[in-house]
């Protein structure tokens, strides 16, 4: 519902059907992120539980301010270097409104003319307790 | 590199590649199967590893041929079945190369003009071992 599409050709709306039922059947949570204005413009019922709110909800809100202290532009740059640095490092952030720690792994691509991040979500717990002190 | 594309539709290749990205991305174990010839659409490596090959050999390959005892038709259609039937139902299989117990989830949706399953894939083990007199 939050994708500007035009509608017409059969082969994009294959890839749209596969889409959106592919992030509808994975358990991963996923979240999908404009770099330029740091707003979510797609998640899944995973990653909506994780941060404690509805996928109606996170779809079209700041990435950023779902989580404690973290400032849009400076969050969005360390997600985008993060992704640039190391395929699979993570960033450990704390949920704003279930107050979980959780870490965030980033890709960047290039999509429809602008960059946008494809983030991961975990629990801290899932992955490991040495970034406990970060946050 | 399985899809037939054809380029230049800004708005195609964003899906295009939200598609792509998300299937690189995420854990879970994701093969798209045609309802038509029973053959592999696109997979990722979870599911590549799961059933013991690579996703180049999977990919295209009839689906039905990576489990043991399964004729196409009877089990791509069992699968349609179970979509229809129950959303969160799984199809228990072992697998012919790895002699895996894999629970198949399928769902089946319509895409490009065709009817495209999307199976997710488990090892029984992560569900339940209640099946484990089927095979």
């Amino acid at each position: 519902a939050q994708m500007s599409l035009e509608q017409g050709y059969e082969s994009r709306r294959e890839f749209d059907a596969r889409y959106r039922l592919l992030l509808r059947t994975v358990h991963d949570a996923v979240v999908f992120v404009s770099v330029t204005d740091g707003r979510v413009k797609d998640a899944n019922e995973p990653a909506a539980a994780l941060l404690g709110t509805t996928r109606d909800e996170l779809v079209g809100a700041s990435f950023a301010q779902e989580f404690r202290d973290k400032r849009r532009e400076e969050f969005i740059d360390g997600l985008v270097n993060t992704s640039f640095s190391d395929a699979a490092a993570g960033v450990e952030v704390q949920t704003r409104r279930s107050r979980k720690k959780v870490v965030v792994t980033p890709s960047v691509f290039r999509a429809g003319g602008e960059r946008v991040l494809i983030c991961r979500l975990t629990t801290s717990g899932d992955v490991s307790a040495k970034h406990d002190e970060l946050s």
